[in-house]
């Protein structure tokens, strides 16, 4: 039941908050694990979900965009006419689960604890997308209209790298053409000081397989006569990395920007704790390029990482096995000027190149990956966001980068001319990749503050 | 039903073929994986199946030897004054099956196809068990007596490396006192050629993890400035070996004595087809130590494997994660000259003194271990052995070694003074430590009749 009596959407949203809370946590229990061929019926249903929830709010013309993969909601209000239009982008699939016995409540029964509601995608990325949805709903129900004209852009597919976005591009094209790309998606660097994110890495990824016999074996029989299969994949996947931690691939770094000065006084101006960065996850050195700081590294230097590696008995107790096969699933996150194929293709080579006489490869490509972005810094809806932000929080903005990938900034720019700034709530402690995901109570409120504001401050937005 | 009407044991065998085929497979059946804490009630009713098959054989005083591991079976039949006593070895604990969908059948519904009985355990070692039983069985059944005296002492934790067999010596040694040890455990290098074993190799085990992070992070925000344990990980087990694929580990081959020319000359005259060993396991290439043969790599020198390795995502799809943790079992192959505990302590040092910065390392000993055995080679019982495989296969007995692990062999001869003879069907083709493990119906009959003849050969050995 809707509380129509409000007059602005800031006290509409106040006055619906318990409501609202009960249809996020709704749409978080929902599987929609979009790395999972298992799980395609739960993306599918969180779809249908938004779907619903964008005719609730008073969307129109709301479709399901098909491109062969997880569907991507449409849906829009275009009735201001001379005022900007906004595409309003986010994402409702989520990242596996697992490992599921690390999670202290079950991943999919959303359950708050002192102020944190902990779940799979209560961060990344539902909470900032039913804020982006719910924050439209506050304007329309008291408004009868929104500031500017929106169009909204779900999808359910950014956890495996947006395989069909370009397709869907390419179909829908002109029915998304807009004069910004509003983000959902992204992260800010605290919970407590606002910032705008200016780029992010892009991606590419790899697996493959290391074969050395037909069947597994008795060590006792065949070790130390036959390569072990992990043997090799230990010798292949340290040769990635030279002895000063730089990636070994041949043309890795090619196309890379060197830091420049200005960089480096941007890097500088950004409140980074390396100790409370570290020890907020545990770990106790910092790795990597040499002669770089940890921000740089973050986010303006190319990655490659090694996410998950496996062969042979990992049960209890011990089993005398020379295995025959041995896995690896590799991911790079790149900075612009690098092409992902063109990573992809060196890292494949490097791979058959290092690949010991007695093991066989087989490399599969993960999909086409996903370029770096960055706005420019003079672009005017920086200044307009940066105000909206300052005002929420009452303190000054600084700019960020993202190490992670949103894969549609290089996308939306290069299909619809369109650029794109981030504004979610989630922050980097969120453990959003990995077990025991959380959101903030507090984001969730200050997050719809801030994006029934931004609709209005955009509507001045000279484009 | 016995069908007591035959004469020789011989005889009675073929008689009652089919009630013991039967028996063999309800023994498979139960999935005795000493390895796995959750299969320990499976490994005590395989000893209570092999115990009371042990009175229904005629054998008296039947114990359940037990020093907090599972247990061991004991009985005895000691009515041959003057005679040599026997102690007869087998285990009945078998292997984890894993993989389990590798399986063709069920890997504990033992499958008929071709000739051959599909289980875990089939092969190693419940198939010479069971023969080393009902020969005595047969003997008992149709002459009332044995030619010599016999003790059992058939284990339940060889496949875990007998954490508690020296404890079980301690305690009943002098009960177990005898003349010689014929092993139904070992192997035969052909199904179709005897040979008989003169040593085997030892092995010590461990397992370590290498952690960078109290939690799994976001590759994007983390990867690249904090330490991957799977980087980690590949370049400290790329450190064990070096690149002449020697195992450099400092002090591992302290103790090692070199390869004879009488070695050379006793693996010159076994009948060994390295393209077939190859092909048999689906190889294409010899692997190991530059300048010495398979043969000698299997049986005269030492080894290190990964026996697993693992950490990070490893389902469908990708995940992006940056892991806190991986981890790696390891096993090494030792021979005469080598004591297991030094050389875990060697494997351990070196582990530690190559783990990176920004790692962890937590290493665990699999236990004691088991040292390496070899039998003097003019040794009276060979002789007599060989004679009866001589006499069975129509054809001359030559001498091998056991790649493998048969631990009583070394504590046998360290606590009770007594040597070992294998003389087990088993053959390296069969699996014995994979999926689809397999045993040779002929290899069930042709081994009836050598355990028959072999109580008779041995009455007259002279110890």
């Amino acid at each position: 039941m809707d509380a129509r009596v409000t007059e602005s959407p800031e006290a509409w949203l106040r006055a619906n908050r318990e409501r609202l809370w009960e249809e996020y946590k709704d749409l978080v229990r929902i599987p929609s694990i979009s790395a999972k061929p298992g799980h395609a019926s739960d993306v599918r249903r969180a779809a249908d979900w938004v779907a619903a929830r964008c005719a609730k709010a008073g969307l129109s013309n709301i479709q399901m965009l098909e491109a062969g993969g997880h569907p991507t909601v449409y849906a829009e209000w275009l009735g201001a006419p001379g005022a900007p239009t906004i595409l309003v982008y986010a994402h409702f699939d989520v990242q596996p689960p697992e490992p599921l016995e690390l999670w202290t409540t079950p991943a999919f029964e959303p359950t708050l604890r002192d102020g944190r509601l902990y779940a799979r995608g209560a961060s990344d990325d539902k909470a900032t997308l039913f804020i982006s949805l719910a924050t439209i709903e506050a304007w329309i129900a008291t408004q009868g209209r929104l500031p500017c004209n929106v169009k909204v852009f779900y999808e359910g597919e950014e956890e495996v790298g947006s395989p069909t976005l370009g397709a869907i591009l390419d179909r829908h094209g002109p029915m998304l053409s807009a004069d910004l790309c509003l983000s959902a998606d992204g992260g800010m660097m605290f919970p407590d000081r606002p910032d705008v994110s200016v780029g992010n890495r892009g991606i590419c990824k790899l697996e493959f397989t290391l074969r050395t016999a037909a069947k597994d074996m008795h060590s006792g029989s065949f070790g130390g006569a036959i390569l072990n299969p992990l043997t090799a994949m230990a010798r292949v996947v340290a040769t990635l990395h030279a002895d000063d931690d730089r990636v070994s691939v041949k043309g890795f770094y090619e196309g890379v920007r060197e830091t420049t000065g200005d960089d480096r006084a941007d890097l500088a101006g950004v409140p980074f704790d390396e100790g409370a960065w570290l020890a907020g996850v545990g770990a106790t050195a910092v790795w990597g390029e040499r002669q770089r700081s940890v921000l740089e590294k973050l986010w303006l230097r190319p990655t490659l990482e090694v996410n998950g590696m496996w062969g042979g008995y990992q049960g209890e107790g011990s089993k005398t096995v020379l295995p025959c096969e041995a896995h690896a699933k590799l991911t790079c996150r790149l900075v612009p000027g690098q092409d992902p194929r063109t990573v992809q293709a060196a890292v494949e080579a490097h791979l058959r190149s290092v690949c010991p006489e007695g093991a066989t490869i087989e490399v599969r490509q993960g999909g086409g990956g996903a370029a770096a972005y960055e706005i420019a810094p003079d672009h005017p809806a920086l200044g307009v966001i940066e105000a909206v932000l300052e005002d929420v929080y009452g303190m000054p903005c600084f700019r960020t980068r993202i190490g992670g990938t949103l894969p549609l900034c290089a996308v939306f720019k290069d299909r619809l001319g369109l650029d794109t700034v981030p504004m979610s709530f989630s922050t980097g402690d969120e453990d959003y990749h990995a077990p025991n995901e959380f959101f903030r109570e507090a984001s969730f409120d200050r997050g719809m503050t801030a994006w029934a504001r931004v609709y209005q401050a955009l509507a001045s937005l000279k484009v």
